[in-house]
C-alpha cells in the first residue's frame, strides 16, 4: 500500500502509533499555534489573543500536547508574576511548513468550498 | 499577519469561514480517506475495510462532509443491491497532495515523537 514508508509505519493500521500522531497534528488549533510559533517565541497570553476564539483551557491543553510530542518548547521566565514563553522545536519546524500549506489551502480555496456547500445544500447533487 | 492571503481570508479570525474549512480538512479520517481516493475511485465497503478502526457511521459522516465541501464525488451504481462509489474531485486533488505530506510526516517522525513523549512523561522536562 502506498502509505507504507520504508520504516513500516502505516497510518491506515489502527494499532500503528502513527495514527495517534496524525490525530494530533491534524488539529485546527495545532495548525494555528505552530503557524505563529514558527515566526518567533510567543508568550501564552499573546498566543491566546492572536488566535481568536480559542479558550484558555483549549490553548493550554493543546500546548501541553505539542510539548509532550516534542514539537513545542516551554520556558518559564522568572519575572513577577512568572511569564511562560513557547517556542517551536527543530522537530516542530519540520512539520510547520506542511501545516502552513494546509492553512493556506483553506484560505485560498474557501470560496470554491462555499460554492460547493451551497450546491449540495440546495439538493442539486442528485438523489440519494 | 503572515497568514492573510491576498483574498483577505484569515484562519486566525474566529468569524472567517476559513476556520471551518481548516477544521474539516485537519481531520484524521479526511486525511486517510482522501489519501486512498486520490489513487482510484473506491466503494464504501472497501474504504471501510482499508481504513482500520473507522466505524460505518464515522466513515459515512466524513464522506458526506467531504462531498458537501466539493472534495469528493459520489456515484450510485444501479446494481442489486445498489453500490456507491466515491471519487476525488479536482478540488479535492489540490488538497490531497498536502495531506499526503502530513501523513508521511507522521509515519516518518513517529519515533522521534515517541521518544519526546517518554522524556516528557518521565518528568525530565523541568519543573512547572
Amino acid at each position: 500500500m502506498k502509505s507504507t514508508t520504508t520504516k513500516g509505519s502505516n497510518a491506515y493500521a489502527a494499532a500503528c502509533p502513527t495514527r495517534v500522531v496524525l490525530d494530533r497534528i491534524a488539529d485546527k488549533w495545532a495548525v494555528l499555534i505552530l503557524g505563529l510559533l514558527q515566526e518567533e517565541p510567543i508568550r501564552f497570553n499573546r498566543l491566546r489573543k492572536q488566535i481568536e476564539g480559542i479558550s484558555q483551557k483549549m490553548l493550554s491543553q493543546t500546548l501541553k500536547k505539542l510539548e509532550r510530542d516534542g514539537l513545542v518548547g516551554r520556558k518559564a521566565i522568572p519575572t513577577v508574576p512568572v511569564t511562560v514563553e513557547y517556542s517551536i522545536t527543530p522537530l516542530g519546524r519540520t512539520l510547520s511548513a506542511m501545516l502552513d500549506g494546509l492553512r493556506v489551502w483553506a484560505e485560498t480555496h474557501i470560496e470554491k468550498v462555499l460554492i460547493a456547500q451551497k450546491r449540495y445544500d440546495s439538493g442539486s447533487r442528485g438523489s440519494r
